[in-house]
């Protein structure tokens, strides 16, 4: 190649590659004085966290199939239309109707003493008289196929440590299945937490078609690492597990739907929210009620501010996220022929904590223009845009190529509440929650109006 | 004053100040091998931790009265004997025998739930049906004071923030007499800990003379805080309270006693120990159950050694010190004859973290020398000595004139655990308890083998 026409080229790969950036930064100085207002009416006041409180405190936690859930959802519906929202409805989902009933663990062994428990939810239970069986302890499931002899009529405990989420949660996931192959009859597992006072850790699990169903149950961390520390020195462990758990038929449930319906291009949606059912321990507050009441009060940023953004954003509040993820499939499936008009999908089920920032997942182009968007957010310190962002219920959608994303918060404690009785509303902080509200509608707002769709 | 005279009174001054600081460092020297030769011995093992992880496992909680109490003391005895120490023995006390029985609290109105709870200590119970009323929330005794009014028959609850555990403490231990010269039926007490994860604290109370004895229980500060929102609203709370709780007879107990004795002066005695009694939760692991062990961990550190103290060490685990103190007090009656020879009391129930150093509560040219061996302790960083240690069981000993102090630890998390099931072995760690019982073995042995005795 000449050298001319060499440089020639490299200039227009550089022209080439600085236009998209030079056209999303003036995307982002058109949008910052909208951008500025949201934040300021954001940080003017708590609601989010009022209404949260309010949410929470008068239905408590919501698993799918209760009536705590459906009466939380009728509130929010009601709430919602009082607000003048756009299009406001409960869209309706078939959901698993898992119930807790009574249950107990009894150390009989070297000496009695009860044992906090928490059923893993989707759990079969025991029989009415309890299971009473000697216990062994396994660190990790090596351990366990090494011990393999030794566990027919066992009750197995997984005492496995922390490491991340991923990893820990496999042994409430499929620790019961994986221990019944080998014979043991129910299963305990140390709570999947990453610091604990003496409170037990729910969750779901699965069975795998191979194996006998067993009951699982989640004990607390310092109850495990003690009989961890029992079976080490020799002593023989026993226990009585009782579990009235077991599975209804399917139940009614609905995703919450609320929508500004878009000024010139209704039919294109930017969808936002968390997932309204919860465990039934604590309060579904961070787990995921901030997350819902967040995407509902970007909504409400954004509507008295009178912006009228030119695409559809639609808030939904998914149902049944933890046992089923029943919402974000049927969302899926009452939307499927308008997803190629799903701009953008963003779910918050990190918890309402300090915002830093968003994971985004889709094109180079789009994650772009979303960094862009974000450093609009830098005045309230969550301008951090990054690679890998999702969530369960906007995983189906993700699926069929839409764009999507989730707020990067402080998230430190997050495993230390999670799924347990200690996920409330104390643990959350108005402030923070009006930047992650303010945050999350500043990214929707934009996206929702910028003269072109997000690419894909 | 001629200008020469005044110079030599300065001069004199100097030399009189001097001195002690001189002797003391003096001593700091002469004893700095043994010291070194204890922390490098103690940073060796974790037998502390072990010890304690095997006594907690075996026994559990070990509130005064219970089973659970006596045979951790017949282990201990047994254990001492067995490792050699002098004088080992068990001097009986009686202590209060109160026992929680089956309790629940039930939140009634606005909506169903359990609420974990925890009866205090020496609490009466109610009625076998409970007592189901109303609850006032207030914020502290000067709320309670302007609302006297409305409490007849009213369940009170104390939503007080956790300030300092002096402060905050005092509804619990006051808030049901109080209440009750209001005409409330029964209290309920935001749990006094500085961090929760929905585990209620318990703890004792006193009743005064001039009030109705109603039933106290602990809550949760998450569930106090809810019930306080509740009441800001307008929505009226209903409850159900149940407990079984009674005092029985007072009961038989001991405190451990074990000895090194002393090779010139065994009558003169330098005192260590912690409390052998816990609540009923957790494993009463870092109160006090981890204060013993040091101690008694001190005590083999010295035997391990060879060293022979011209005066006597003595290990106490004292009993009772939760809801009676009837081992301390117990412990002056039994040796009353023999206070002036105590040179020193030094207790550790500030839970068995990280030590930093020493309180002292003594004479000024005491602290000097307690200060210059605390210089001995610099390696594990533990050397800073200042004014104000004790302990509750040390107090009637302080009460006499004799010195008292009492280890400066890490305890920034104390009050999360304390006196609840969070109480458990995983919170200590076994090399802060091997430095911790190597600060107190430097301690009371330099004070047990120096010539002179600790100045009053």
């Amino acid at each position: 190649m000449p050298k001319l026409m060499k440089h020639l080229t490299v200039l227009a790969a550089l022209i080439a590659s600085a236009a998209p950036v030079l056209a999303a930064q003036t995307l982002a100085d058109n949008y910052r004085p909208a951008a500025q207002r949201i934040i300021d009416l954001a940080l003017a006041d708590s609601s989010a966290w009022n209404t949260l409180a309010e949410l929470t405190d008068q239905f408590g936690p919501r698993l799918s199939g209760s009536a705590n859930l459906e009466q939380a959802i009728d509130w929010v519906l009601a709430e919602m239309r009082k607000e003048g929202f756009d299009a406001v409805r409960g869209e309706p989902v078939m959901v698993p109707h898992w119930v807790r009933g009574e249950e107990s663990l009894e150390l009989v062994s070297p000496r009695h003493a009860k044992l906090p428990l928490l059923g893993l939810g989707m759990s079969v239970g025991t029989p009415p008289e309890g299971i009473t069986a000697d216990v062994i302890v396994v660190s990790d499931f090596t351990e366990l196929e090494a011990r393999s002899s030794e566990l027919a009529g066992k009750i197995v405990l997984y005492d496995a440590p922390f490491t991340s989420y991923g990893e820990t949660v496999a042994y409430r996931t499929q620790g019961a299945s994986r221990a019944a192959m080998h014979g043991a009859v129910a299963v305990l597992v140390r709570s999947v937490a990453s610091e604990s006072m003496a409170s037990p850790h729910t969750g779901t699990m699965t069975y795998a078609d191979s194996a006998p169903r067993i009951p699982a149950a989640a004990i607390t961390v310092e109850d495990a690492m003690m009989l961890h520390r029992m079976q080490e020195r020799g002593t023989p462990i026993r226990v009585t597990l009782r579990m009235g758990a077991k599975t209804l038929p399917d139940a009614q449930s609905r995703n919450v739907v609320a929508e500004i319906r878009g000024s010139e291009r209704p039919d294109e949606v930017v969808v936002l929210g968390g997932h309204i059912d919860s465990w039934d321990v604590g309060q579904g507050a961070m787990d995921d009620g901030g997350g819902c009441v967040a995407a509902w009060e970007a909504l409400r940023l954004i509507r008295e501010l009178g912006l009228k953004p030119r695409r559809t954003i639609r808030v939904v509040f998914w149902t049944n996220e933890e046992n089923g993820t029943r919402g974000g499939t049927g969302y899926l499936e009452a939307h499927r022929d308008a997803v190629d008009k799903h701009v953008l999908a963003l779910e918050s089920d990190n918890g309402a904590f300090r915002p830093r920032g968003f994971g985004f997942t889709g094109s180079e182009e789009a994650l772009a223009i979303i960094t862009q968007i974000g450093s609009l957010l830098a005045p309230i310190g969550a301008d951090s845009v990054s690679r890998g962002g999702g969530g369960a219920d906007i995983g189906p959608l993700m699926e069929e190529g839409v764009p999507g994303m989730s707020p990067r918060v402080e998230g430190e404690r997050y495993f230390w509440y999670h799924h347990s009785h200690a996920d409330t509303m104390d643990k959350l902080d108005p402030g923070h929650m009006q930047q992650l509200a303010a945050a999350m509608a500043v990214m929707v707002y934009t996206v929702a109006d910028m003269p072109d769709p997000l690419p894909r």
